[in-house]
Parts: structure tokens; sequence; C-alpha cells
């Protein structure tokens, strides 16, 4: 499965795009989110298949919907 | 955390009403996104921490993007 079609890293970049336009660091979200900022900075690479409750966490975190983190997926 | 706001419990429910809109029992979803028929109804009870990988395979099998899977969440 390459790069563009693993839905892990797509969904990694998703975060990452958001997390940039806030000018968060990955410890920041990670702080916002309660989740450890080597977490977020394996999902943003694509590593972590995240949990339904983690990508909530990480939206709420983020000032987006869950759905906004998925619109690119599918 | 009661079911109103219990994340998990919302995109069961979600799951349960797009799959009954399209007739198919929980056996049969779970042939179409390759999970066991009791991890399906695991899901629709708001047992289960659905991963991305998984949520995209019921979207799929849904015939749904998704995040139309998540648009009652957050």
């Amino acid at each position: 499965m390459d790069n563009e079609s693993d839905p892990k890293k797509q969904f990694g970049q998703v975060v990452r795009e958001f997390r940039q336009k806030r000018g968060l660091s990955q410890g920041d979200l990670g702080d916002l989110a309660h989740l450890d900022r080597s977490y977020i900075s394996d999902i943003e690479r694509g590593l972590r298949n995240v949990s339904l409750v983690n990508i909530i966490q990480i939206a709420k975190a983020l000032g987006v919907r869950p759905a906004d983190l998925m619109q690119n997926l599918g």
C-alpha cells in the first residue's frame, strides 16, 4: 500500500495541516488532546491506527469537528 | 458518561441506522466489511472504540464516506 492510499497516512497529513495552521507544536497538540507528543508524531507520520475516541480528542484540541479530519478519506 | 455523550454509542447508532436503511443484517455488514458479526454487534451497542481502518472498512461496506459516519459527533 503506497502513501497515497494508506488512510493512516492521509489522516496524519490532515492532522499535521490543521495543527500547523493553528501554530501549534506537536507537544502543544498533545497537551490539548491529553495525548503524548510522541503519539501525535506517530499519528502524523501515518504509523498509528487511531481510535474513535482519540480522533475526537484530537478534533476537539484542533477546534474542528471529527468529520473534518476524515474529509479526504474514502 | 451517559449514552447521549458517549461517542462510541453515538457512532454505533449511526452505523446501525445506515445498516438498517440498506436492509443488511449484522452478518451481512460483517461479511462486506471483513469483520466479525459479533464485532459489528458490539460496535452498534457502543462497546467498541473503533479504529480508523475499521471505520473506513465499515463506511465502504455501507456505501458512505467515513466522514458520514462521524457527522453527529463533536
